[in-house]
């Protein structure tokens, strides 16, 4: 069986994220694992309304074949969204409709990378991006980061000294694993190189307007004056994940390309489900839901912060992130997370070690813990356990250093 | 920018398909062209309805993020219709839900195709596989095919001297771009010499309940004695195709490489979509749609093969379809269908060049036409206005032989 596979078939295993699924599914498990937004915003009865009226309007249109593109209503309602909320100038015809923003990555990996070509992201960086390219064989060239985001000087020597780089992909607002968002200097630093070096850039957005506090920072693509980053948006954190709704937002000449891999990746995203999107965002809008999903995750991200500061031993740090829905922990280096996980899960709490989120491997002294899927008290719990765990494991080491990296 | 591109598009060009439903959507248009189902049996009232209930009754569940593999109750449900309808003997955690069949394609490509290895198919073949599989820079090994299936002699020879073949991809029932459906022989045949040369048959089933008249023929999975053929199924041709919802089956062993890379892909296929479709199939089941169907693609197809008896030009030949949505003409090798096709356009037919569908070129002399899409008038006016077109293209060839593939 093996040896039918595809070479790239070796460098795709199991994720971290996918097993820890599997076990957090145990009504007894706080899980602090996965990254499901909280299902009580969810607008069930509307929904059901809305799909009433989308067979009525449109009758068996919504049940039949429709463009690869995507819906051209959905589209032109994407492009005038993103000029309002995030000050991303577009036209609909430079929006593709996705299978969720995963399916724009994975459209991305095709069209662009070839075996041994390099991807230049953050160090960590999200894992989804990391089994979407991986499948198209790339080296991933990490880049340090710190609480503003990549390290410049490191970029910019990258850029230099690596061969084929095709792509340089970050996740500037609130990042999956780390909850980090890019200051604007960082913003315009990258886009500065991305320049000099004529690179293309490919901005995953999905948590922005997920903002608690502080002013929001302009996304890569509105501050983009030579077409050169590829936006990647979603429903699933401001509306519905299972909906799998995305957008990718891209030249278009580039965008025509992408058209052609999605036509053979599945001819196009469902009709159905972009006619019911296009009439919740012209009928409701999202504002409500984000309103509702922003105080949710403030409070429940207030808890748990509060409560690792509280429990967690001296020599470990967390980020604070102002929106998203990720902590992300740093423990000594003595300490294994995946040892962590294990004595955690005896005790029913799940988390995910952050090992995964380094395509070059190490770094397995890091948690990310999610805090948008359990109830307040849940939180607290789950960091208590977490942190005793944590105590037992550290008690044989030396303390290393305390502090909350802001 | 060509030069950023991974070399994988460079194989990747816009389809005849696609370019062909863009003219083809004007409302004069006689459309022989695409592969659309016809939308009068889409249920509607009954979707809306199944909606409400779903939502009632799953909540926000059924907008949640879900599993890869797919809605557990849906899997169950379709391994006991396959065993029911067609035979085929699968457990549910042998059934991978997909975002349509078009993306089982995508998968097993990603799965089992390094450039270069081999794909056997059928000449000519469905394009949609071409497109899906393409990507990956396999090389096409074209086996010639007649009305019962592929010409074994040839598919013995090609397993015997052709390196790496990784899959050999068949449409045995009613194929899409021919109509043709495969004789129980070829199909016991095929598999012995799958089983000698320790292949893997890709067997795509989009068709089989769409017959008309005669005896249904075993899917090449219900005579698979050895697990070695992997089952593309839809519910396209059953229900709405607008929906993106079809199925895997494969043994577990494959199935579990083909749900890694449908990770990295779209993460899982839409989760309402996944509870919509199961609830239509236990509320309602597919038996009166298809019966509707079947009804009125025979006499569509009945009034397709008699205005192309009556009045193709000598020289012309036709396949007879038993079921499915297509039948395919072969011309005198000096008539070029794309000038066909130039023509019929100026007189508001279309219809799709066969030359496509022949990964490795040639048969330019060669049409599909489409009968599910279009009323009985309008096709019979069609046909009329494709043979008078024909006729004067013929008008100075020699005429060859008249008759039809039975």
């Amino acid at each position: 069986m093996e040896r039918r596979l595809a070479t790239r078939m070796q460098d795709l295993q199991t994720s971290d994220i996918r097993e820890i699924l599997k076990v957090a599914v145990s009504s007894s498990m706080i899980s602090l694992a996965g990254g499901l937004p909280t299902p009580e915003v969810f607008p069930v009865d509307e929904l059901a309304d809305i799909t009433r009226e989308v067979l009525e309007l449109d009758g068996p249109a919504a049940l039949q074949y429709s463009t690869t593109e995507g819906d051209a209503e959905l589209r032109q309602a994407i492009a005038d969204r993103m000029a309002r909320v995030l000050s991303i100038k577009a036209n609909a015809d430079e929006v593709l409709i996705t299978s969720g923003s995963q399916q724009g990555l994975d459209l991305l990996g095709k069209a662009f990378l070839d075996k041994d070509d390099a991807v230049l992201c953050e160090s960590p960086t999200y894992l989804g991006a990391l089994s979407a390219f991986q499948a198209y064989q790339p080296k991933f060239v990490q880049i340090p980061t710190d609480d503003e985001g990549m390290r410049l000087e490191h970029l910019a020597e990258r850029l230099a000294d690596t061969p084929r780089v095709k792509l340089i992909y970050v996740v500037p607002d609130f990042q999956n694993p780390t909850g980090r968002c890019w200051s604007l200097e960082r913003r315009q630093g990258l886009l500065d190189l991305a320049r000099r070096h004529d690179a293309i850039v490919v901005e995953d957005c999905p948590y922005a307007e997920i903002r608690f506090e502080g002013e929001p920072i302009p996304p890569l693509k509105s501050l983009d004056l030579d077409d050169r980053v590829i936006f990647l948006g979603t429903f699933s954190k401001i509306f519905c994940p299972g909906m799998r709704l995305g957008w990718t937002i891209a030249r278009r000449e580039i965008l025509e390309k992408l058209v052609l891999v999605k036509q053979g990746a599945d001819l196009h995203t469902a009709t159905l489900t972009q006619r019911q999107v296009f009439r919740f965002m012209t009928r409701y809008g999202f504002r409500a839901i984000i309103e509702q999903v922003r105080d949710i995750y403030r409070r429940r991200r207030d808890v748990m912060v509060q409560t690792l500061d509280q429990e967690l031993p001296p020599g470990t740090r967390r980020t604070h992130p102002c929106g998203g829905l990720f902590v992300w922990l740093e423990l000594p280096p003595e300490i294994d997370a995946r040892i962590v996980l294990k004595k955690c899960l005896e005790v029913d709490v799940a988390f995910v070690p952050g090992g995964g989120f380094f395509p070059n491997g190490g770094h397995e002294n890091t948690i990310r813990l999610n805090f948008s899927a359990m109830p307040e008290d849940r939180i607290e719990e789950g960091v208590r356990r977490l942190a005793a765990v944590l105590r037992r494991e550290m008690e044989m080491e030396p303390a290393v250093a305390i502090g909350a990296w802001q």
